[in-house]
C-alpha cells in the first residue's frame, strides 16, 4: 500500500477503505509516513470530508493506537465530553455528584486550547494538584472516592497526539470527522459504559453556528454507538460564557459554590441536564423530573462537595474554601442601553493577555487571573453600570489597558435583544 | 505573516493575497517553512484551485527564487515547451530549425517523467553529450550556433526543486495553477520573447481530455502574457504516439530522418506548426503559409541538419548518423480488424521495463531500447499483420515478455474508430 495513492484518492473525493485508515493511522504512530503526508492527508480530508464509516474506522484505530484504562469495579463508567467554551466548570462539579450514585468517573481531561480554558488548569489552582495519574493511582482513587480528572497518559491514543499537533501549525483543525476520531478516541479509552456530551454553539464556542454543533454532535454520538457505548448528548449555548466566572480559580471556586447549592443558574441548569442523562443511561433513574430530584437532592445533602474536597486532596492538591483571584477592576457601561452580544474570543484573547491562558503549550500560568461577568445578554444597563469585573494582579496601567479591551467585547443595542437559549 | 493563517484562508477557498503567496515562496526557498505546512498548502491549492492572478504571482515568485539566463545577443529568444507524451521528439528538430532564421533557442529540457520521455534523456544516446552547461558556455554556443539544449541549473527556479519534490509524493501533482507555476517559471527564466506550446491531450497525455488540455493551455498562455511574452500554443493529439519510434536513441534516428527532409509525416507537421508560430511572433513571417514556405525550404536546404550536428558537437557528443538500437521483435495481430486504440501507459511502461526509462530518480537508461510503432489508428489489418516492433537486447525470454505486454497495447475493433485530429 502507498500512502501517496492514499492521498490521491481522498483528494479525488473518494472514500478510502478501512484497510487505508488503518494504514494510514500505523504510519502515524509507529512514525513510517513522513509529516508531509500525513499534513496533506488532513487537509485532503478537511476538503472534501469523511463518511460515517471512515470516522468510526478512523476513531477506532486512534484508539488502538494505545492502551484503554481497564474496568476496575462492577459499577458503571460514566463520562462527559464538553466541546469547549468560555466559563465551563461543569466537569468540576458533574464528576463528584456522579460519583454519589455509586458510578466511576475516569475523567481525562485536557489543558487550555486557544482560547478556550481546560479543566485541568482549573484544578491546579490548588497548589499540588496532580494530573499525571498512572492506571493504578487512578484505579485506587475510583474505588475510593469514584471519581478523577487527570491528564491523558502517553501511551492513549498517541495516534492523536501526533495527528493533533500537526493539525494545530496546517490549519486542518475545523473537520468533523478528524475533531470525532480526536475526541472518541480518547474518550473511548476509559472504557465507557455511557456518555453524555455537552456541544457548545455560538460566539464563544469551536461551532460558531448551530447547525455547525448538530453535524458535530451526529458524528460524536454515531461513532460512540458503533463502538457500544450509550450516547446521549445536549447542545447547549456558548454565546455568552456559562457562569459568571472565567479564568482558572475564579472558576473552580465558583463550581464550588454550585456544589454547596449556591452559585449561578445557568451553570446548575446544564450540569444538571448533563448528570440527568447519565444517570437514565445507567439505570439511576428512570425519568429525567426523577433524575434531577435525586441530584438535587444529594447536593442539598452536601455529598458532592465531600467527594471533590476528597478527589482534590487524593490527587495532592491542598483544598480552600475560596481561592485567592486577582485585583478587581470594574468595566461600566458607558451608555445606556441593551445587551445584545459577548465576544468570546476578546474575552478569552484578554485572559490570555492576562497569563490566565496560554500562548504556546508549555506556557506557565497565572491561576488568578479572570473576569466576572455582572450582565447578561438581553439586560438593559444604564451608562456607568459595571459590566464586569477584571481579576488581575498586573500593574496599574496594564489593569487599565485590559479593561479597555474587555469593554469592546460587550456590544450594546437600542433594542431589546433576542436571547439565545440555554439548552437547544 | 503566519503560514498557518494562509493554508486556513486557502483550505476555506478564498483568493491569497500576493504578500502571502511570496511569503510561502520564500519559505519554500529559504527553508523556513517545514515540509508538512507546504504539503498541506499544496493539497489545498489542489482541492480549492487558484484564480489566474495567484498563479501568475506564483509563477513570478518561483522564477525570481532564483537567476534567470541573460540574453546573450541582439536576436529574438525563443522556445517551444511540450507538455509530453510518447515519441515526442519535436525539440531536437525544432531548436536547430529555428535557429537557421536569426533566433537564439536557449532551451532548458527536463528528463522522463513516469511514461513520458525526456528531451535530455535522448540526446545523450549520443556518448558524451553534455546536459550539465554553463551560463558562459551557453552564451558562447547560441553566438556560434543558436541553439542549445541543456538541463536546468540548481539556481534556476529552485522553489520549484523543492515544490516538485513535495508534489510528486504527497499526490498534489494535478492542479493547473501548479503545473503552471512549475513550468512557466522555468520557462521564463529563459528570458524569452516568444514561446509556443505544445499541449497534448489523450491516453498517452498528462491531461486525458480536451476540456483539461484547453484549462491548461489558457492557464499558461495567460501567465506567460501578465509576464510580457509574445505566447502562442496548440493542442495536440496524444492518443497514439507521434511519429513511428518510442524510445531514446530510435527517436533521435526519427528526428535525424526528419531532418534529412525524410521521416513520418506527423512529427514533420506538427513540427512545422509549432515553429510556424514563432517565426510569425519573431516577424520572420508574415503568415502561417508563408512561414511554412520558408521552413520548408530551409530544410530542404540541409541547413538545419547542420546546425544540429554542430550542437551536438559543441556540447560533447559524438554525431552518427544512425544510433544502435534493439534487437528488433515483430508482434503482429492475432486478429482481423480496425486500429482503435493505443494505450500510452502501456507502451511507456514497456519501455521503463526494458531500461529505456526510470522508475526512480537517478536509474540508469538504456538508450538502444525502444518501439516501432507500424500501425495508427484507423488502419485496417489483418491476422498476422506486424503491429509494431520491439526493440529491446534483453535475453529471449525477456523479449517474448515484454512483446505479449506491449500487444496488449494495442486495441482493435469490428468497425472504423474515429481518428483523433493531430492538431485539434
Amino acid at each position: 500500500m502507498l500512502a501517496k495513492e492514499i492521498l490521491e484518492r481522498k483528494r479525488d473525493g473518494c472514500e478510502i477503505t478501512g484497510d487505508e485508515i488503518r494504514f494510514i493511522v500505523r504510519g502515524v504512530t509507529d512514525g513510517s509516513i513522513p509529516d508531509y503526508q500525513i499534513s496533506a492527508w488532513l487537509m485532503a480530508v478537511v476538503c472534501r470530508g469523511m463518511t460515517e464509516t471512515e470516522t468510526a474506522v478512523l476513531t477506532e484505530c486512534m484508539l488502538d493506537s494505545g492502551r484503554r484504562l481497564q474496568p476496575c469495579s462492577s459499577r458503571p463508567r460514566v463520562d462527559k465530553h464538553s466541546t469547549g467554551g468560555l466559563g465551563d466548570k461543569t466537569s468540576l462539579i458533574l464528576a463528584p455528584l456522579l460519583a454519589c450514585f455509586d458510578l466511576d468517573v475516569p475523567m481525562l481531561s485536557g489543558r487550555g486550547l486557544g482560547i478556550t480554558g481546560g479543566t485541568l488548569d482549573k484544578l491546579e489552582a490548588y497548589p499540588g494538584y496532580r494530573c499525571d495519574l498512572r492506571q493504578d493511582e487512578i484505579d485506587r482513587q475510583l474505588n475510593q472516592i469514584g471519581c478523577v480528572i487527570t491528564g491523558t497518559t502517553p501511551d492513549i491514543a498517541p495516534a492523536d497526539r501526533r495527528l493533533y499537533a500537526l493539525r494545530d501549525v496546517t490549519g486542518t483543525v475545523p473537520s468533523v470527522g478528524l475533531i470525532t476520531g480526536s475526541i472518541m478516541s480518547k474518550k473511548l479509552a476509559e472504557s465507557l459504559n455511557a456518555l453524555v456530551l455537552d456541544v457548545k454553539w455560538g460566539s464563544g464556542a469551536f461551532m460558531q453556528t448551530l447547525t455547525g454543533a448538530r453535524e458535530l454532535e451526529r458524528s460524536l454520538v454515531r461513532t460512540g454507538q458503533r463502538m457500544g457505548v450509550a450516547m446521549s448528548s445536549l447542545i447547549t449555548d456558548m454565546n455568552q460564557p456559562l457562569g459568571r466566572m472565567v479564568g482558572n480559580a475564579c472558576e473552580v471556586n465558583e463550581a464550588v459554590e454550585v456544589l454547596r447549592g449556591q452559585g449561578p443558574a445557568d451553570v446548575l441548569e446544564v450540569t444538571l441536564a448533563l448528570a440527568a442523562k447519565l444517570l437514565i443511561a445507567t439505570g439511576r433513574a428512570d425519568s429525567e423530573s426523577n433524575a434531577r430530584k435525586l441530584l438535587e437532592q444529594s447536593l442539598a445533602q452536601g455529598k458532592p462537595l465531600d467527594r471533590y474536597r476528597a478527589m482534590i486532596e487524593a490527587q495532592g492538591g491542598e483544598f480552600k474554601d475560596q481561592l485567592p483571584t486577582g485585583k478587581p477592576t470594574e468595566v461600566v457601561a458607558d451608555s445606556d442601553g441593551w445587551i445584545s452580544a459577548v465576544s468570546g474570543r476578546d474575552l478569552g484573547n484578554a485572559i490570555i493577555a492576562m497569563g490566565g491562558g496560554r500562548r504556546q503549550q508549555g506556557d506557565a500560568i497565572d491561576h488568578r487571573a479572570g473576569i466576572e461577568m455582572l450582565v447578561r445578554i438581553g439586560d438593559c444597563v444604564e451608562r456607568g453600570q459595571p459590566l464586569l469585573r477584571v481579576l488581575f494582579e498586573g500593574p496599574t496601567d496594564q489593569r487599565k489597558a485590559i479593561a479597555d479591551q474587555v469593554r469592546a467585547s460587550i456590544s450594546m443595542g437600542l433594542e431589546r435583544p433576542e436571547v439565545p437559549k440555554l439548552i437547544v
